[in-house]
């Protein structure tokens, strides 16, 4: 067991950002035990993982998934993560990709020093993922653990104010993001992307640190556009984004239970306590 | 009457940005007629005003705020501005100190060729405002007008993903954004405002076209930002940002009834379809 902690301490948190290659599952899982490794080594102790970081992302067709869906905690990504997890006393949100029973569900699983905390299944559905997997039926769930509270979102589900507003409403700290972000239409390649900024909007307007980690490269043609980024509780970037095309970690301390002080922006405003429950719920 | 037109037809929106002085109100009546005849000459069709533009904003007294607040539609200020919307064929959204009895509004009100349309009522009150202003107890109207359906948010309203989301939902199109935005905590002078960061991704998750009309200046001691910015239904700027520091007329042409395709993001989802109701209703 780690040394106990409280989420009035000081947490460094660290995205890798990597390419995971569709159906390898066992050098998708190499890739990321010598990267929890290095980050551990670096001091983070709470690690996050892109969206189906040991499946890969564009499946040609359902059998396909099949043969690379694992149960969640019992199937071979999850129990070597939360090996990694116990063996070097870290924290670890990887996406993965779940089979429960006959179902399919684009899944997220937290683990730690403990063992086993808990799994998220994606509530939003991004395109052909529509063809493949059913869409999550465990709600938002918050995780109390030693470092803060933890609640999970991927990738499109950031597209919905409500995740945030949710995980907030529900005592969440830190938000930690599995994605897999595409281009979006219209995007100048100049500015800033789409994804970050709703992301730094949905921190800035819940008061939540959010820690945001992407896959880069292109698989079966559909680019992924890294620019992971790790968000304070004001908005405001603590570190990336990272590169459009490159592996990279991204690290950042924060100490999960400032959020209570970030919302409350001043002597008559909380922004979560400011809300017109009386109008719109 | 103007000629008759449908939100499937181009619209011409401009943002007024310019200073309001405390307790002038009839010099600030002066200033916006003079720049509403000017964009209406460069052929807005709906003209956003900022947010307290007869009054000012930084109220020493209650009895001050007493002197310059007016009823709507009955008062000066509603009635010079529905005056200049029935002349010109033009419509017209401003933010103005409204009293109602004995209760004071930090309002905004809608106007055009046939006269007063609708009053909107901030809802959520920044800092000292709460010393002034009753919250708004209209709800989030949606108003039907020839040119689109329009709702209206103030300042600090954009601070609450609840308030776009509502209005998108209502089947508003186009939201009307009459604001005194002041410098938020930790901002990078470098950085894109977080005003801005709030607005994009409120126009990107809902599909909304968004036109935010902010002011300039420092009234007793209070410095406003600028930055006025007319938002694409896609979130991306289609005019904008304005300056930080001096008057501007942002002017952008939008077609209303474009959001439907722009919230369908291809054929397996939609943004408010999306929604997981089931979840957070």
């Amino acid at each position: 067991m780690p040394p106990e902690t409280d989420h009035s301490q000081p947490v460094t948190i660290a995205c890798i950002q990597f390419e995971p290659k569709i159906g390898e599952v066992d050098a998708n899982l190499d890739a990321i035990e010598i990267r929890v490794r290095q980050a551990r080594a670096n001091g983070a102790q709470l690690i996050v993982l892109p969206e189906l970081a040991d499946s890969g992302y564009v499946f040609d067709s359902a059998e396909e998934l099949a043969q690379l869906a694992q149960p969640i905690p019992d199937g071979q990504s999850a129990q070597r993560l939360i090996a990694l997890a116990t063996e070097l006393e870290v924290y670890i949100v990887s996406g993965l990709a779940e089979v429960a029973g006959a179902t399919f569900y684009n899944s997220a699983m937290l683990c730690g020093p403990e063992g086993y905390i808990g799994t998220y299944r994606k509530m939003h559905l991004w395109y052909r993922e529509n063809l493949f997997f059913e869409k999550g039926d465990l709600g938002l769930p918050v995780f109390a653990t030693p470092l803060g509270k933890i609640g999970i979102a991927i990738c499109y589900d950031g597209w919905f104010p409500e995740t945030f507003r949710q995980l907030a409403m529900k005592g969440a700290e830190v938000i930690c993001v599995p994605t897999n972000w595409v281009p979006m239409p219209d995007q100048d390649p100049q500015a800033e992307v789409m994804s970050n900024i709703l992301h730094k909007a949905a921190a800035h307007s819940n008061g939540l640190f959010i820690a945001c980690a992407d896959r880069v490269g292109t698989e079966r043609g559909q680019p992924f556009i890294g620019q992971s980024l790790i968000i304070d509780a004001t908005g405001w970037p603590l570190a990336g984004p990272a590169s459009r095309e490159d592996d990279d970690i991204l690290y950042a301390t924060i100490t999960p239970a400032d959020v209570s002080t970030k919302r409350h922006l001043n002597e008559f405003n909380d922004i979560l306590g400011d809300r017109r429950s009386d109008v719109y719920g």
